[in-house]
């Protein structure tokens, strides 16, 4: 069945030097090496190209019924034929789109849609059956409105955007260029902030609203909350993973990238290039460093800054080298109480026989 | 930008004293100053205005545009006028609500929704298009059901309710007055309920329901199980945030808060004024007394009684300054780990220094 | 209204003779005692059945309205009638299903919603109003669409499965017999794979797809990523819980339990019969044995590799017996700590004493 999913490759044939020239490669060996898809290690399909970082993986795969390699500069002699080049993933992601060019859609506005009229929508726009676009939206050209999104009143979308199916978007959203979000998540859906009037929460009203700006990618059921005032901001380039939570009044800086099940407190400003691994979590009011990383399930307490390029790691969170030592210790940590138990024993032992020493007991 | 979010702001003009009648403060300077809007420290847009709880900051505040401010009654005197009251934050929250009223609905049932003819809806009850309201479903009045909701077979919903988007309520729920389930929440799916028969784990029949109380909020992407047998249970007042997990024949106490990305394993009861903060985590068959305070990624094994008023946090939970000890210790824990080695040493040699002097060895 | 939930099961009379043959258990006691309903012992309801394990329960039950118990072979003596199981809470589970039999459908297609003209349905499929069934998609007899459900171009579905209210299955998904996926899920979306170009990321080409084998049960709002090439796969007779994350090319083996919040990463291969707690988590590349058990909250580095059988917990995670020792000693770090300063004390006293003794100090 895995094969079965491997049918959108075979429509399309390259040369290898076809393709050396859309990465920007250099062919060693014959470039007239017929490329019928684009694979990956795990699977050396015939015919394919994939690409190859790590030299000590060449002998097995020179075995393999795979086509050619994209390679390293620094990987010069092969059996078979090579794409040299700078970044060997990305020539390889690039070639990967073109052999599986993305999914596209019929550029009409469906007449089981739901368009209110004051909306203003751009050329070639797709509103797919069932999606709902609200009072006072603008859509710009080329963008996708797939079925059950709903595009609440005065919302803002710019060229190029993809809005998958069942993604929410209140009131007053504003959406980029070039912006997906997939299925499944919620922009704007109020902050949770209450004040305690001594027998209940009484609601704070989250009145503002969440920015997100170009070239964004939201994975699948997100939730981003709107600002108690002004806006919630996702800056350019930003990489958002599944199930991920951002607080109201949130700052996620240009490029960063959040992986799935994050968890961002109110207020909290991150920096620009700045990795979460898994699960991740800051409390509310943190200030993350440009180009900070932080490791899978780390836990930032509220109010806390991190310096820019530093890597932190636990809860709670603290520089990587200080935690490895830390867990190093922790995971010796039983013997280490065992040994302490037996010190004190020997301690008390020279206790008391420097005292009978030196009452000139025997 | 995000000045254009702000426009809903400036519709509405009120003097210092008309709103200090509202919240039930009193003026202090010149009560017919206006304000245009109500805003946050963060941003001191002109004539607004905000509370503010720090006199340390008074100073820096006096030099914004802001009009005037909501105090304690221990802040008395300030270069700008002031609302002196009780709960500072709680006025600020009602005269926010007051500056941006909330979103309003058409109450009507749109002919673009699919209602079962056995549904008894209330006055001025809201059906945006494509929502579903299911057989012998009732709605009180004002209730909103907005489009992709799904009020399955039987569901009981109260007055003034809001459902957003994307809700889901299985069958038989029930829901009270003044609750609102933000999008994509799923209440009622079935429990996580198997018996192993030696080969493959079998369905436990989840024949239960989930009630919601009155004056419940509800984020976004929550899922609630309904119980196996009986009810799963939220009481009135609670206030859950965004991807909470509440397995089956959990009860929420009254006024409770759950942080986002909270889990709630089966059969665990929390009391009321519970707060959990962020990813908390009961396992299974929990009791956390009243006004019980769970810090972030706090996580509770099973069968865990928490007594009323502590707090607890860490992973086994314990009690807060318990655990300040200890994560004070851990941080040192590769230090102690260096000294004891160093201890050990000077130890044997102590050891034999002593037998080296009983012997009568220089 | 806890009762209220109860009245779909006093439809229904049987005998206990009836209910035991169903079962292949034995009576000991009256066979013609009517049972009206099925419970649990925290609702020992008149004339109901229910389960007991734990002989210490049975005197504090022999005096509820309870009508009789399933009770393991070892339990011979009551003052109530008994039916005798190799497995109760199997016998009790499938009772259940009995006296509540699941929801039922129309097995119509409903004219509210959109069915592909190329798409295949099988004899007595549902498709619920405003479901959306994509071009050539085929669906095998007695499956169930429900509203909102998107099922996109080239996903394929088996016979008798069941996707629920706003499940999102992406194009070329194939899914089972007898699977059920609950509200909110979202299967195939886009895995979270980006090359760095130096200034941006850039994306990696989400190629592959999902396929879930039968008899899978899938909760409410889980995410599970296409692969990158091939396929994530899920394998026979899993069960996954409420706000799971599955990464892209991820491998669960059959009869596998994911609990809530558990995250899964990128190209991880999970055995047959593991068992993840709550919020268990694996870094990309692991490999986990079968019959594994990862406590709730353990957190697996990258690439470990797990043996089968074994049960591990924490973070980073290790086996549950090195676990319960660390854990233990690091409840007492403090007081280790405390130990240690004062052994150093004593120890310098010690030092200074001997020294003073060899130098014929008194």
């Amino acid at each position: 069945m895995r094969a079965g999913s491997l049918e959108w490759y075979f429509d399309m044939k390259k040369t290898l030097e076809e393709l050396a020239q859309i990465v920007g490669g250099k062919v060693v060996g014959d470039g007239k090496t017929a490329v019928s898809g684009i694979t990956s290690i795990e699977f050396p399909q015939e015919n394919c190209l994939t690409y190859l970082t790590d030299p000590k993986r060449l002998d097995e795969l020179e075995r393999s019924p795979l086509a050619a390699f994209i390679v390293p500069k620094d990987i010069q002699i092969s059996k078979k034929p090579l794409i040299q080049c700078e970044n060997p993933k990305l020539a390889w992601a690039i070639l990967l789109g073109l052999f599986v060019p993305p999914q596209t859609y019929s550029k009409q506005i469906s007449n089981q849609a739901s368009v209110a009229k004051s909306a203003k929508l751009g050329k070639e726009v797709t509103v797919e059956p069932f999606a709902l676009v609200g009072e006072n939206v603008t859509i710009a050209s080329s963008s996708v409105i797939r079925a059950y999104a709903y595009i609440d009143e005065g919302c803002q979308i710019g060229e190029g955007t993809i809005i998958h199916p069942h993604a929410m978007l209140y009131a007053k959203t504003q959406v980029g260029n070039r912006v997906t979000i997939h299925a499944g998540s919620v922009i704007g859906s109020d902050g949770f902030g209450y004040v305690f009037d001594g027998k209940k929460q009484a609601k704070v009203p989250q009145t503002g609203n969440v920015v997100i700006e170009d070239d964004v990618e939201i994975g699948a059921c997100v939730t981003i909350d709107r600002a108690t005032i002004g806006s919630t901001r996702i800056r350019q380039g930003v990489k958002i993973d599944n199930l991920v939570q951002i607080a109201h009044n949130v700052e996620v800086g240009s490029h960063s990238c959040l992986s799935a099940q994050v968890g961002i407190s109110g207020s909290s400003k991150i920096g620009s290039y700045v990795v979460m691994g898994g699960r991740a979590g800051l409390g509310d009011y943190c200030e993350i460093g440009d180009e900070v990383t932080l490791g899978a399930q780390t836990g930032v307490p509220s109010k806390k800054v991190i310096p820019p390029k530093q890597v932190w790691i636990g809860t709670p969170a603290r520089p990587y080298e200080e935690m490895r030592k830390q867990v190093s210790a922790q995971l010796r940590s039983y013997e280490t109480q065992q040994l302490v138990s037996e010190l004190k024993k020997r301690i008390e032992k020279l206790e008391k026989e420097l005292s009978d020493l030196k009452a000139g007991k025997p």
